[in-house]
């Protein structure tokens, strides 16, 4: 019985574990989606320089409304997106995962309940149990493609708050398109008024553009970005939300007040001044993305199409035993416990080539040809 | 009717605008009790070193557990706070405000209760809102000590899971002795095994030791801490807990990953390496704090006793009144809603004299004749 059992921690959380990847020091390391390109070293001269002028400063609280860094993330979006917004329409906060822990505080919590389509990003049915929000678990078709009769179905009948879509979605990669982000909207809608937040947090890395544009005239639909995978800045902790400015308002009503650091508004400005180079670097992880479904393909897996920067593939009786193997190999990748599957990130060409051989060699033991379904 | 009362906002959060003083451009800012002292330059040299390392790995995720900073965050208090502690006990967050949101995730939330004694930090009750967690407003004597015995009775009538003692309290300045604390812990435990959190925040400035070595053999009482104050950087976020190492599990278990930027954990490491500098500035605010309560009551002010960097003044027939004319003369104080008081904090020599010029001058003039209790 581990220790906190002793205190009166809450009954549904008594047992579990922390959400978290091993971390373990391996070679190659292919398992939280990271973006394997360091910053270049101008953006490090100029985080220096912002931060140490934010420094000089820092007896004094930071902008609680983070003004500057939000009107730059419009104007990134604007740009890049596919729709105009401006500082009034985004919301920035610690990660992505803070920006959906406010919104479930916003328009989740007890009483209420959120519905994702599974599997996808387990955090979202975690920050669920964190703000007391009740989780239903919606449906996907065996490619991983959300079955939009069944999940307009379970959403008249469960009458969830919230709606989680996660395009790209993490872990299988697959993007959802306009058509099927509209049905779930309309189905959330005619319920009660219900949110529906787009998690595009590998948005830049998809063969499609940006949902952002879903978002003109739907006052209750959020899309919800990162500046982890796309920008390199997993490390930074920076996430972000575009909405109806209403949504923002909404939000501002339980954020914790200075939640954003002076030091990690003064590094996001910075990289968002770099998002040229960091935006080139995300064309070559595209393309090592399709290499990796292609390699993998010719080397007998079965791989899901993927729009983010990693990649599904399979299927193994027992994928614990396969994703052993490869880290005996030294490459570690993700086991998201989705039965027959594991999930490799994209990383340099000399990480993905390592990746592939370990997988190769895996592919020609006695022990997959027992395994492989 | 704002906007967002279009959303399905929850029920409590509707009409309510969001926490924070006003953030007015004016002369002397001593209104949110920052410290006056911009971090030395030395310092914010060795900011830009430690962040221009972690930037070069920003792409990755930081260290989820935080260990260098929770093992230099223990070596600090071990040596300044009379109880020997270790990383296993120590916890940090982004501002201790996340730091008590954890707590209540974890220890309050849905179908639970928390009660503070009022008037206190009023984010307790706030963030027991934004959890999900009952809130129960318990008593003060007049002169806002906390009422033991009233206290004791609420607590086994109520019965709360969490008991928060806010010491010295923010915004009288009202330091809680040791015995208050472990009679409100006793009467925590008859009533069921509940949580005792000690908000230190300003235990820097205060004339008494701290509260720390209560921890030892009380698994339930929980000490928090803040950077913001002391170390001169509200604007770093930083906040920290101490306590029993399955408090800290449990923490761990609500807390988002990767939820500490690897900026923030270096720059706090920094500010770390300079305690000898920034408890210096400490020990100039706390005289001037001094100089602030007996200037005050020369001017004829009432003034509650202070452990703090600020110092509750008064008594006001109309506070807000006193507030605005106070403003008029350039000087932003706090208006903290508690009737007949406001709140100043220890600046610089220099802002305090100016401070006090316009006290006197609102002393003297007829509006203040008029209102003064």
């Amino acid at each position: 019985m581990p220790a906190s059992d002793e205190l009166p921690v809450r009954e549904e959380l008594r047992g579990k574990s922390p959400y978290g990847a091993p971390q373990l020091d391996v070679p190659v390391r292919l398992n939280t989606n990271e973006n394997p390109y360091p910053l270049p070293e101008p953006l490090v001269a100029r985080i220096a320089e912002r931060v140490t002028e934010a420094a000089r400063t820092l007896n004094r609280y930071p902008d609680r409304d983070a003004v500057e860094l939000r009107t730059e993330l419009a104007r990134y979006l604007s740009r890049t997106a596919g729709h105009q917004v401006d500082r009034t329409q985004v919301w920035a906060a610690n990660g992505s995962n803070e920006v959906l822990q406010q919104l479930l505080q916003a328009f989740g919590g007890p009483g209420r309940t959120a519905i994702g389509f599974e599997p996808s990003y387990s955090m979202h049915a975690l920050i669920a149990r964190g703000t007391g929000t009740g989780w239903i678990s919606g449906p996907r078709h065996d490619d991983f493609t959300i079955d939009v009769e069944a999940a307009v179905r379970v959403i008249a009948e469960r009458r969830p708050d919230v709606v989680f879509v996660c395009s790209p979605n993490n872990p299988t990669g697959t993007a959802v398109d306009a058509e099927t982000v509209l049905a779930l909207y309309e189905a959330a809608q005619s319920a009660k008024p219900s949110m529906v937040v787009i998690d595009e947090a590998y948005g830049e890395f998809s063969h499609h553009p940006s949902l952002l544009p879903l978002i003109e005239g739907r006052p209750r639909l959020v899309l919800s970005r990162t500046m982890s995978k796309a920008f390199g800045a997993a490390g930074l902790r920076l996430g972000y939300l575009a909405a109806d400015p209403a949504v923002v308002d909404a939000v501002q009503l339980v954020r914790l007040p200075y939640h954003l650091s002076a030091v990690t508004q003064a590094t996001a400005l910075a990289a968002l001044e770099y998002t040229g180079t960091l935006l080139a670097y995300v064309e070559q992880l595209k393309s090592e993305r399709d290499r990796l479904v292609t390699q993998l393909r010719a080397a007998g897996c079965e791989v899901t199409a993927s729009d983010a920067n990693f990649v599904q593939f399979g299927r193994f009786q027992d994928s614990h035993a396969a994703w052993r193997y490869l880290l005996d190999q030294g490459v570690l990748v993700r086991d998201n416990g989705v039965p027959g599957w594991l999930r490799v990130s994209a990383g340099t060409p000399a990480e993905n080539d390592a990746f592939l051989d370990a997988v190769r060699k895996l592919n020609k033991t006695a022990f997959q040809k027992e395994t492989a379904a």
